[in-house]
């Protein structure tokens, strides 16, 4: 009996009845393996290695080829700290060399149609806003993936959307383009011990022909894996508290209960 | 000198001048050369494959660990059936053995919220709607390249939003959960000719440190590039033409100006 590595299915799931897959592969188990990386050597991410990331994520789809989304690419130390501020005072985005921030773009038609006297008025509407906010997700996700294939570490940082209008500010964003969420990068600290985070049992996110909410009974289970797994990396709590109190009211939200108004400032009034 | 395969970036470009990465890796090839597939042989897709595909959407990134997405399997073809017919009429619909159906799904966070008597307000704003669209965007992307690695193929499909209602009957779709696109997969007909889509020169998508909107001025090559390619594919039409089209006024939208209508309905007001 040779000792092997256990497929990272396993700590995916911390089910002793889910340890492999019949069909794996290499790309898979990449997917796998990913966890968030909030610690960052101090090394450079070069030119070289964020071509391919934005190769990758052009190579996602997008909705009828329309590309609703761009991305900036932020080095300076110094716009780093202030994003970081205003993005809930993160400090690993002062640390990560490379913070990418993702937006939704429908400023790249609305100029084309300003420069034909075309209308543009789909824009208006919230499926042009989520159009943009899912065409910057599929981009990212290839993004992250190309990332890790390198080498590299990432986290995304959804509290960019904490002061959208002073986000705007600083990026320079044009009319109808938002700032989505940012995404960390740099050469992951081998000194940190954060580990891949457990997720829901499959039959609780995986329905099949219709919605079945019959196997939410597995929850319990998973909260349970969770606080160990949390209590593991020095964090307490499992998955039950932590959602109902992110989720309870406006206040949790942090200011982003007003995204509506600043969609609307950045001309997205997303009706 | 020996034949290479040219490296799927200068498919993923045609620009004569971008034909190969510094940093590249079978991760990122099997990325670039992403189509989508809408012709599909008649075989199934397994159990053992979509278990694969869920464990890799469930590894993608989600925000706060709400992982605020469902995906529903349909295999049944009178059920597929009906979909195409809501989704546009997209025969592919028919054929393709397997069609996923990504949900935004706030619906388990309330459902563990009664059970506890507590409040779910932030549910209501839509943050937390764009934050279900976004977890669930990041986990598609995850399952189509664990699809594609496994030798199938996929395409979105985006129209199931022109009829939300009848769409979450179809599928049982119970309070605060919203079917955001689908995602058919099957074995690709070798026999069909779909390329690799060219997109738009990076320069145009990536910025630095602040949004410039400089290098627009390439996208009139990027036009005559991708009606070079729809030639060769038998399509006529560069790129500005269709997206002004596209994002014309409402009745572009076919519908889908009434999404926060319809996200209401489901119980996402979407403030």
């Amino acid at each position: 009996m040779t000792a092997t590595t256990p497929h990272p299915v396993s700590s995916r799931y911390r089910d002793p009845e889910f340890t492999t897959l019949p069909r794996t592969n290499l790309t898979v188990e990449l997917q796998l393996a990913h966890r968030s990386v909030r610690a960052f050597l101090d090394a450079p991410v070069g030119d070289e290695e964020l071509t391919t990331l934005v190769a990758a994520a052009q190579s996602a789809s997008t909705s009828s080829n329309l590309q609703a989304w761009s991305v900036i690419a932020v080095r300076d130390p110094a716009r780093r700290d202030r994003l970081a501020t205003l993005a809930g005072d993160q400090d690993f985005i002062r640390r990560a060399p490379l913070f990418l921030v993702w937006l939704a773009d429908l400023g790249r038609a609305a100029r084309l149609a300003a420069s034909q006297r075309a209308s543009l008025d789909a824009t208006r509407y919230l499926e042009s806003t989520i159009l943009g906010f899912v065409d910057a997700s599929l981009a990212a996700q290839n993004a992250v993936l190309a990332a890790e294939s390198l080498g590299l570490g990432t986290v995304f940082v959804g509290a960019i959307r904490d002061a959208p209008d002073a986000v705007a500010a600083e990026l320079h964003l044009p009319d109808r383009v938002f700032a989505t969420f940012g995404l960390a990068v740099g050469v992951p600290d081998p000194a940190e011990s954060a580990g891949v985070k457990p997720r829901l049992p499959q039959q609780v996110v995986l329905h099949r022909e219709v919605y079945d909410d019959s196997d939410d009974s597995l929850i319990g289970d998973y909260d349970t894996r969770l606080a160990q797994y949390n209590a593991e990396h020095s964090r307490s709590a499992g998955w039950i508290t932590p959602v109902l109190k992110r989720l309870a009211d406006r206040d949790s939200l942090k200011g982003r209960d007003r995204l509506r108004d600043h969609l609307r400032a950045q001309g997205l009034p997303s009706q």
